[in-house]
């Protein structure tokens, strides 16, 4: 399965896309709001969005998955013991702060529940919390639950737009993607744009739909559609000590094929990796990386990681600058630590259609560089603009121009597993959003 | 064991330490020949310097290690072979193009040896070929064989400068180290800027010494100092093709105590290894991180190559962020992974003499934030200039300015295995250098 592609000239038909898609499935509410507070820890005002998902009636249809950083966020650990409630009907989510191992983590994240629990007049076990941002910070506790009054006055039936707007961090835009099953839709949200590369999920992903389904065949759904989509990118190989993904469903629409779902679960997810790749700090190209002739998927999949996660790699794609051999250097990287003794003498890589190696030799003259070069051009999202400073990058647009990739594909040779793989280039636009990321 | 520190205020003091460690140990010579070709490939004019290093009578005591990549250079599939001769008397050294999966590689390889057996009247196997440079790209076989004759004739036995000087591709300066033993020496020379994290070896070492020492012993030495050196370093995660380090003696002085030999062939190598990070492509901070209370010394390592390989600290640190978030994120990356059942609530993590995590939880203050920032900036080698173009960054120093380094302790409470590990910060120089290297 592929992601659907995509293409906008200006963010007013972005913006007009998003709100097709934006429609809330029945039984769901969203909304948002904002603040001004001061971390304790730095003594500078910082800006907050607090942003609740709800249910009208309590679920017993809902699954989630968690990263697997040894140090999760409090939320994360809240999280998995809400596994264990028998109903959800509420998600509260701040950005800004992602409370890791700051000090009564896991009490203040708790408190906070409580104070919505009682003003939603829930069980605190059906309230699940989720933050992102800034790690080893602590939630300014108070000002949040002050926000609550009017972040649940403000709840609409309408579109998922305000969740969507509400989560992000660095995000250049909101991401929302949706698929229609018989009489009932699945609709999807997500942030994240560093930090990328999930181990068993990303940075929060919400699913939302109305289509009845049982806690268990959903949890199941999620654990496939996650292996199919989020586990195949990287933006930056790093982990993220608050990946969440959670699937939510109201069970009001009848479901007539298991199948349908399933497979349209796996494009929810699959379209909204491609949307967070897309969005990825200072990203000017996406590179898709169709990996075959594996001994496993999993080989397959480290494969192309280990393409996508080259630092020298990614800098060459910035630079339009067909240097393939960083790209043969990053697979044998790979293999020679998961495979030392394979035999490549079958190995074949091509790029934009060009094939550069046949046979594990290479095959390159002016031509076939200038095809590469014209391939990476047209797969360019923006080029860099000089900045006024000299040195604060700035990503020349804020709306998805087009959905072309820098396609390649790698044929190890050694079996008959595949996968593709999603990730990025590494551009100076990602070293000015991170070189001062909290102020 | 740490490496020596070396401060210098200016390219001429920097050029006169270099030459007062550049004596050659007695038996060997060396030189270096610039000129120009055409690489089939791309058809525009290119640069390639020519080093040699003989010795006058051949060896039998020499030592090699070479990249665990699974596309081994052309240069290193000969080299393995060569560990089978008798005796090895000259290595040949080419930059610009480093000979991995290029049509008949290997054969060119050889034609280029024999050529200079010729000349020098040995035997093939004696000669040993060296490249670096593009992966991908061809030899310019006969260009280099009529390069021969003006190298062999420049020989000269005074210093070593010359191979240090005609090995570099993108590093800013040669880079040689010296330890006196008893009544020999041990000179060694290194080039590597970017695609450095050795698995087995590093881009390019070479280490001479006129201490009578087997090859046997030669070798095991070679291998521990290896595994305390440059496998503890990063600059960008990328392991080259053409990782290759070589141990050779003359066996000209007599070696009284073999423990001395291998303190100083140690001493060299970590020596080495701190200039190649402090010269390592783009880089503004080095980064020393010292893991204690592991379980293993792989386990201390690896943790240690998580925070240095991590995109997101490395910007932090360029942009003097304390955002150690991030570290304690690029910890648990590795963990979660490698023992996902490890209890971190012993875990503590310093920064330039101060504790941010004690017990698993962190204390952050408005004063500890002044004092990594100011720590920080004390150790930065140089800010970022922005360049005339607005894009194309250089880095502003030629010559190491001070050897200050990020200093950073974790104490994982896991063990009593520890280890340090050398990295680099992420900067907008490292992505002008790799966003058209081949130019």
């Amino acid at each position: 399965m592929t992601s659907t592609s995509l293409t906008f000239d200006s963010v007013e038909a972005h913006r007009a896309w998003l709100a097709s898609q934006s429609a809330l499935p029945e039984g769901f509410r969203c909304a948002n709001t904002r603040f001004e507070f001061v971390p304790v820890e730095v003594h500078k005002p910082s800006k907050m969005t607090l942003t609740l998902i709800s249910l009208d009636q309590p679920t017993d249809s809902f699954a989630a998955m968690f990263t697997r950083n040894a140090f999760p966020g409090a939320p994360v650990i809240v999280g998995r013991a809400r596994l264990r409630s028998s109903h959800w009907s509420a998600i509260l989510i701040n950005n800004k702060i992602s409370n890791v191992c700051a000090p009564d983590g896991v009490t203040t994240a708790e408190r906070i529940c409580e104070a919505l629990a009682t003003q939603l007049d829930i069980p605190v076990d059906q309230v699940l919390p989720c933050s992102t941002g800034v790690i080893g910070w602590q939630l300014p506790e108070s000002a949040i639950i002050s926000q609550l009054p009017s972040v649940v006055s403000a709840l609409q039936s309408e579109s998922v737009l305000p969740a969507a707007e509400g989560i992000v961090t660095t995000d250049l835009y909101p991401k929302v993607r949706s698929v229609t099953v018989g009489q009932g839709r699945i609709v999807g949200i997500a942030k994240g744009a560093g930090m990328i590369e999930p181990k068993l999920a990303t940075m929060l992903v919400y699913l939302l739909t109305d289509l009845d389904i049982d806690r268990e065949t959903l949890q199941q759904a999620l654990r496939d559609a996650v292996e199919e989509s989020f586990h195949c990118m990287s933006i930056d190989s790093d982990t993220s000590t608050s990946d969440t993904v959670i699937a939510l469903s109201s069970r009001r629409k009848p479901l007539d094929h298991l199948q349908d779902f399933r497979a349209a679960l796996t494009q929810v997810c699959r379209d909204l990796t491609e949307d967070i790749v897309r969005n990825g700090e200072g990203v000017h190209h996406v590179l898709r990386v169709h990996v075959k002739g594996a001994p496993s998927v999993e080989i397959a999949r480290e494969v192309g990681k280990s393409i996508v996660n080259s630092p020298l790699f990614q800098c060459a794609v910035c630079g339009n600058d067909p240097n393939v051999g960083r790209l043969v250097m990053a697979i044998g990287k790979y293999l020679g630590e998961a495979l030392p003794h394979a035999d490549l003498s079958r190995c074949a890589v091509s790029m934009g259609g060009c094939e550069l190696l046949r046979d594990g030799i290479f095959h390159l003259d002016p031509a076939s560089e200038n095809a590469l070069v014209a391939h990476m051009r047209a797969a360019e999202l923006y080029a860099s603009v000089p900045p006024p400073d000299g040195l604060t990058f700035v990503p020349a647009v804020r709306f998805p121009p087009h959905e072309r990739c820098v396609e390649i594909t790698v044929s190890l040779g050694l079996g008959e597993s595949e996968c593709t793989v999603l990730g990025a280039d590494r551009t100076h636009e990602y070293i000015s959003e991170n070189a001062d990321y909290r102020t």
